[in-house]
């Protein structure tokens, strides 16, 4: 039989999907299981999108521009004027999802071999697509102690080599849920201006952030025209995950040409999508306005719920709708997996995501698992005493 | 300001959608231009599909499974089966279009540095997703003489090293129309296995053969269980390029296992393009018999107006919707821009694809174009008359 890849061997398995079979297995078993496992919002699309879909009036579904419609990129760049971010039409490319951002912005900036610098833990993902583009990540630890903040920028600075093109950040973090501040991010401006690499920003979360912070992003005022890349989507922003619509935005004409070369040899992205984002471009502020304090009224539940439960050790995140929960278990993955397989109470369980495939340092996050607050009020309560009863139980054995 | 990566200044621009910019400032000066560059068809998207999008009941545009949805996968099995491909819907992995089906498979079978032997002329694209994988494309030259039949498979067999991982060809070709015969397929099975690599087969145009020629698949009865990958999309076959739904579907479990990897990096495939290609499958038989009477008929039109032209030399496409043409001319890619620059007829031209960028080899097809019949008969009549009227005066100066 012809062999596989050593890349594809070593493409990693999601952290979030693997245990998707034991969640099923017990579903059949009649058991309710509360997912706090996925970043899939229970949010409602927002209506102007999904009438958008129903009213459109395609006859032949053709393909769009390569870079996405002028329409759209314009009303994007419209959206980013709102948030301090002077961008052209000509400065964004639509992509099928953030995901493909990200993809594009690597193969823009680097080739086999090359590094990328990640604090961890990180979006699993980032593991797969340096893989898929076979690049190294370099990570560097940041802290649950120091609630996830920026590590010390001499640690980044002891990570560059000629091979490192990039250092990319999530902000509002994935797990972490949190939110750097203007002098971090100063910080890593200096930075990758000093040793001349990119500022990769993931800001897909930038709404998402809470108790009044302000967002910062690397296209705001920090001098970053020639060095920093923001990747996008709508899947969090209006609850829109299924339409796999993001986009790649840079300011570095050399990064948009080349990125644009990787567009058109995909030809287009997803046009009914297209169409739903467009719209989406008109959620109503009120929208936003109540996501955000339910969003925040989840987190200070859960927080304040984990906090009760011994021994267990959680950052308070200030932006997203994900944090790190450290267990007195010796290995959340097995636990994850106990939860599904062998608990329950009154018929009732939760699937949490092991947090060590957030982690690109082995044996790193091993007693970690992250939690997505995504579920109402009362299921978040319900999933802490879940949470609770078996670590009790699972410590006895 | 940071550089560009060697693959990414490598990328190739699409040779289809380089001219677009001219085009663009001809209709700005009134000029109506015949688009005979892109596989964009003209046909209209199956009802039972744009229905589907127009009464869907998404309130949460969730993520769908990354493997694709079970039911639908379900019928996509369903549909092979009527075609003598027997695989069950756990050998098939839903994409974001064709395109993201050979990224997978490259990605799934390949490392950097690889290569993947192709018979030239091919889908321009190929070149782009090689590149993005970091792999080479070694060609093998197929003749405008022969009809671009398969080349003697004493050429592959010549060209293949430890490096090598596949043979890719697509049946029907783009850009050649020319459909493989069970024999020449039979010949590749029978190399693929004496030097265990692998056989993609890009089989988008499947339904569109013509003169009673029957498609032969690589999945139908040639022993090719553990080499054979199907790369598969609805754009062509639906005339629905923009909803950015493929497939790739193959026996070999390792493939599947690897390719599903990549599929989780990615999320999903997106989901209202998936409720269309769903609804697609139940397009009644009699759409299809329409479309190939149509396209036989574009196809008889465009070849026996092509060789009533001085000078011209065209093979005779039994599938797909395109030809390669020979013209009287030094650089076809100076032809074409000038036609859509500098020509008109009546405030009339057209727009064709040069043949260069179908080849991997440094200077062939820079006298060829490549045509795709997807106009109405009297555009295409139309067509080639201004063609026939440009070159005369071409050659003239």
């Amino acid at each position: 039989m012809p062999s596989i890849s050593f890349k594809g061997k070593k493409m990693p398995e999601s952290p979030i999907r693997k245990l998707v079979p034991f969640a099923e297995n017990a579903k059949k078993r009649g058991i309710k299981v509360f997912h706090l496992n996925i970043g899939q919002p229970d949010i409602k699309t927002p209506d102007c999108a999904l009438e958008a879909i129903k009213n459109n009036t395609v006859e032949v579904l053709s393909y769009s521009r390569s870079e996405g419609s002028e329409e759209y990129r314009q009303k994007i760049a419209n959206y980013y004027a709102k948030n301090n971010i002077n961008v052209t039409a000509n400065e964004i490319i639509v992509t099928t999802g953030g995901s493909e951002a990200l993809l594009f912005a690597m193969g823009s900036i680097t080739d086999p071999g090359d590094e990328i610098i990640i604090p961890e833990p990180f979006y699993a993902n980032y593991n797969g697509f340096s893989t898929a583009s076979s690049i190294t990540v370099v990570p560097v630890i940041s802290k649950i102690e120091d609630n996830f903040a920026l590590p010390p920028i001499e640690e980044f600075e002891k990570l560059i080599t000629p091979k490192t093109k990039a250092i990319l950040i999530c902000n509002p973090g994935n797990p972490t849920g949190y939110l750097y501040s203007k002098e971090e991010i100063q910080k890593l401006a200096k930075i990758v201006k000093k040793h001349d690499i990119f500022l990769i920003a993931d800001e897909v979360y930038r709404e998402f952030v809470y108790d009044n912070a302000q967002h910062q992003s690397v296209l705001n005022d920090f001098g970053l025209e020639n060095h920093a890349i923001i990747i996008d989507s709508v899947s969090k922003r209006y609850s829109m995950c299924g339409a796999r619509i993001g986009c790649l935005v840079s300011k570095n004409k050399d990064v948009i040409a080349t990125a644009l070369k990787f567009a058109q040899a995909r030809l287009s992205p997803p046009t009914f999508a297209q169409i739903a984002s467009e719209a989406a471009l008109e959620t109503p502020k009120s929208y936003f306005d109540e996501v955000i304090v339910e969003y925040k009224d989840r987190r200070d539940t859960l927080i304040s719920q984990l906090n009760k439960v011994e021994g267990v050790k959680v950052a308070t995140p200030k932006g997203a709708f994900y944090c790190v929960v450290e267990l007195p278990v010796d290995d959340a993955d097995k636990f994850a997996q106990w939860l599904l397989e062998e608990y329950n109470l009154n018929n009732q369980t939760i699937m949490v995501a092991p947090a060590a495939g957030f982690y690109s340092t082995q044996g790193f996050g091993i007693n970690q698992v992250r939690i997505a607050y995504v579920l109402k009020k009362e299921d978040l309560i319900k999933s802490v005493n879940i949470l609770a009863e078996a670590l009790k139980k699972y410590n006895q054995n």
